[in-house]
């Protein structure tokens, strides 16, 4: 087991290896789960004897205010008191939905997260960040609550499908880009059963844990996560979400290696070409810049007018700036271009 | 104009005065109002110009996740940005919800209310609690979340009737028998046009504030706010919210004050009674104990099993404890007895 401790004010430990002990509850327990993880929260249920034990499917449908609301009523049904304690079993999309309904019932209760998919215990679950979407777009609503503690059970993955296991780790392998950690660079030889998984996995959240501390709230360093997003972002709306997130990303991360060659930086195209192809991306939906340029602008990392992008000089050299319009469409023209040789 | 400032992690201005100017925001604006103060929000909206200018019925009903998340996809089909800041107009059911709206879109933006009755004034907008209700309570959902400024604007009491003007001030008197400030414990000669308001609401304002710059998040010393109200809410429930919460908490207060008395403490029955007279508390619902003692079991402020009482000794010396069941049970028959020779 290796343990990663995510400083103040977040002040916790994530907790990485296989078949990982259950956490010590300073109260009563409440569990909300995927039942696609079922077994995991069965061993959990039967140390922790919670007051309630709720399985909600995974998926973005689980991150919308009416099973927020639903959830929330169980809770006060029950009773729930203000000691008590939250745990998610599941993807990011449980975590997040089951951290907001710890972070606003009764103001404000624990929560512990057991990630079971490669994104969440990489991402999702480590930085304090929940919350549910609205019809309007996604992550709209939430709130900064870090968890008490963080266990990335590496059994759970076993049962992860392959190509999601993959997608995961193309925010690890984002993390190497912020970093400069260039074995997060390289995931080519992972898979669930892997020995080296553990170490990378603890690498990766070391390196967002070391981001989150120095910025709780995403005023400047922590938009260095954002590297890759603001593509992304548009493409999965552009696509009407059928481009999964690992998959934009991974798109993403091409362009805004094209946008720092472009400005004099290295070119870091080949290892994410490679990526792409490991993660068996298909092909990006066929949008015009304009189609896309819609979307970037809403992107509610961006303050105000002024959008910035995250922009790769080199592994662990990213800086925050604002190209031109023309920039930006010549980059996603060359993009395209090189999109396209790939796939000939 | 009287300035009160709320001491960190809140730090924030509360302004007390006839005709405030309207502050300098940040950030773009948008204005949540109750449409019985439209001339405030008017005027604000005038300086402002805000992105969105949202009138909300105040009272219980605002307090909805339907409301909450009403607004909240209005803000996000506007395109709120993060810089944003919401501005509530209205009395301590719009300011708990714009506050939560505020606590929550994109994970938190900033606010500033402008509260607009006696209660909202020296109670509900200063110490950063926000949130709605559930169909199984009051206020189980919310955030702390401080504004960056509160200003009470008396001029909006003229519209207020009489019987809230003085329901509001019960709270008041609560936070002189908290501080010992014996000038709250006789708000009898004050009124919504009274030169002496002014320095009334700011007096009862800076025991607020000092009480929850000690204590953000409610562990031990902010307990001491709940004087009254753990009998209060088993009032209001047991009559289905047909008793206010001014008269409920100014019985409760009554009974406080008994259980004080019995152990030993001054008798201050005497300015409870004459509060009760003066905000022409109507008869309290004709429940046994029994009945009562479900809901005071149910108060959220209670951790796990242990009901914890907020006990006056004398005005300024408020002591956490508690009290047998018998003991309990012996105060309300006395509580009752008092308040039927009152009513004869």
């Amino acid at each position: 087991m290796t343990e990663v401790h995510v400083a103040p004010p977040h002040d916790h430990p994530v907790f990485i290896g296989a078949d990982l002990p259950p956490a010590e509850a300073r109260g009563p327990v409440v569990i909300i789960y995927d039942p696609k993880v079922g077994y995991l929260a069965e061993k959990l249920r039967s140390t922790a004897e919670p007051l309630l034990y709720e399985a909600v499917a995974g998926g973005e449908g689980a991150k919308s205010l009416s099973v927020y609301e639903d959830l929330l009523r169980r809770l006060a049904r029950r009773g729930v008191p203000r000691d008590a304690e939250v745990w998610a079993v599941g993807g990011g999309t449980i975590t997040d939905l089951a951290g907001f309904v710890a972070a606003s019932y009764l103001r404000g209760v624990a929560w512990r997260a057991w990630p079971t998919t490669t994104l969440a215990m990489v991402d999702a679950a480590v930085g304090g960040k929940t919350g549910v979407n609205l019809p309007e777009g996604k992550n709209l609503v939430g709130a900064f609550h870090p968890p008490r503690s963080v266990s990335a059970d590496l059994q759970t993955l076993r049962t992860l499908p392959d190509g999601r296991f993959r997608e995961g780790l193309v925010e690890a392998f984002k993390h190497g880009l912020i970093s400069g950690d260039e074995r997060l660079l390289a995931p080519w030889g992972l898979s669930a059963g892997a020995p080296q998984l553990e170490a990378y996995v603890a690498r990766a959240v070391a390196v967002k844990a070391a981001v989150v501390a120095r910025d709780y709230r995403e005023s400047g360093e922590r938009m260095k996560l954002n590297l890759g997003h603001t593509l992304a972002h548009a493409l999965e709306a552009v696509s009407n979400h059928q481009l999964s997130h690992g998959h934009a990303v991974a798109y993403g991360l091409l362009y805004a290696a094209l946008l720092g060659r472009r400005r004099g930086g290295a070119d870091l195209t080949g290892p994410v070409l490679e990526l792409l192809e490991w993660t068996a991306a298909p092909p990006p939906p066929a949008a015009s810049w304009e189609e896309l340029a819609v979307y970037t602008g809403r992107d509610k990392k961006n303050r105000a007018e002024k959008l910035i992008w995250v922009i790769p000089y080199a592994a662990g050299d990213l800086r925050l700036e604002t190209p031109t319009a023309e920039e930006l469409r010549a980059t996603y023209e060359e993009w395209r271009g090189m999109l396209s040789r790939r796939l000939r």
